[in-house]
């Protein structure tokens, strides 16, 4: 698959949640992370996202927060993956953070140049790439 | 309505379901594609969003993936619009990509230089804007 | 806490809905605004979220739509906070807008430079923050 999502990262489905409208999706990464997906019910039905299938979770880098002190705070957040910042690639107004999590995996965030400044992001530095689980889109091989 | 979001297309509810607190709302657009957006039930209600009503949905360019080649995977995502690209303009780290789809609406999506050498987009060629239906708001003359 | 996000907002939380999967949580920020934010049932329970909790809610700039002029619609979206242009930063592609609202509080929004010239944003002018609630991540000292 050719998509430009920055983020694709390979898994298997370990759960799958049932709501009204929702379901809940969990993945793991090959790399040993595991993500927790929003889908509607509708998507879980068409795709036969069921346990074990293997899966492709597409995350754009705009919809991830790099956090790098949490201050004693704990975030509703259902994905937060702790690596250590591998590039950051200044533009006028955004920047690209690229993170190197558990595993190998390598997750791109978008943020601001003042948030940049502010956390003083920089190669070496450990942080947290965390998105909602409304973020993360499945491909499944049909 | 003024709004910034790039991507306003006028449209008609065919459709409402109700969950327990997210709805589910069906759009047909006026150039014939669907759209499904995920509205919370008390926005269902206060704009009542009832079949045969005339609706704006508004999606932010950085919500959208374009992909050229599905190479035999199926997304999640609920909105998936089939189109050529018509322009690329190039940012420093994003660049910004209009996609012309069936019935002549133009899709706007920001996407990482990154991705636009990897899928090596260009004008002329087919591509598919994915979005999830989170992504949409709804707009109601009221 | 030190995050990336451009916007974080402290508030006390004032009510809580639990759906099938998802739930709603309502916080009046200290300015005064009340913010509605979807957050799974799972981070509910976990971050202990109940009325009187004091929480700093996140969106991300990207997230947001500046509306100027609603024209006589209405906006599905849950969060919709008026204020006045305190700032307008341009890049190539996207530029940043900062809107103060009431009681100081200033939002951060990422636009496109054509809507920045669409919307002839400038700084005084009234304008409107528009976020969905999935747009909102909660915080909660543990």
């Amino acid at each position: 698959m050719k998509a430009s999502s920055r983020n694709q990262f390979r898994g298997v489905v370990t759960e799958v949640v049932i709501g009204a409208v929702n379901g809940e999706v969990h993945v793991q990464l090959d790399g040993g992370e595991t993500l927790i997906a929003s889908i509607t019910n509708d998507s879980v039905t068409t795709l036969n996202l069921t346990k074990d299938i293997q899966v492709i979770a597409l995350i754009k880098a705009p919809q991830i927060i790099i956090v790098t002190d949490f201050g004693g705070y704990k975030l509703s957040a259902r994905n937060q993956l702790q690596g250590i910042v591998s590039q950051v690639r200044r533009g006028v107004i955004n920047s690209e953070i690229i993170l190197t999590i558990k595993g190998g995996d390598h997750v791109a965030a978008t943020v601001t140049n003042d948030s940049v400044q502010t956390l003083n992001l920089h190669e070496g530095q450990i942080a947290t790439a965390v998105f909602k689980a409304g973020a993360i889109m499945l491909a499944v091989a049909s």
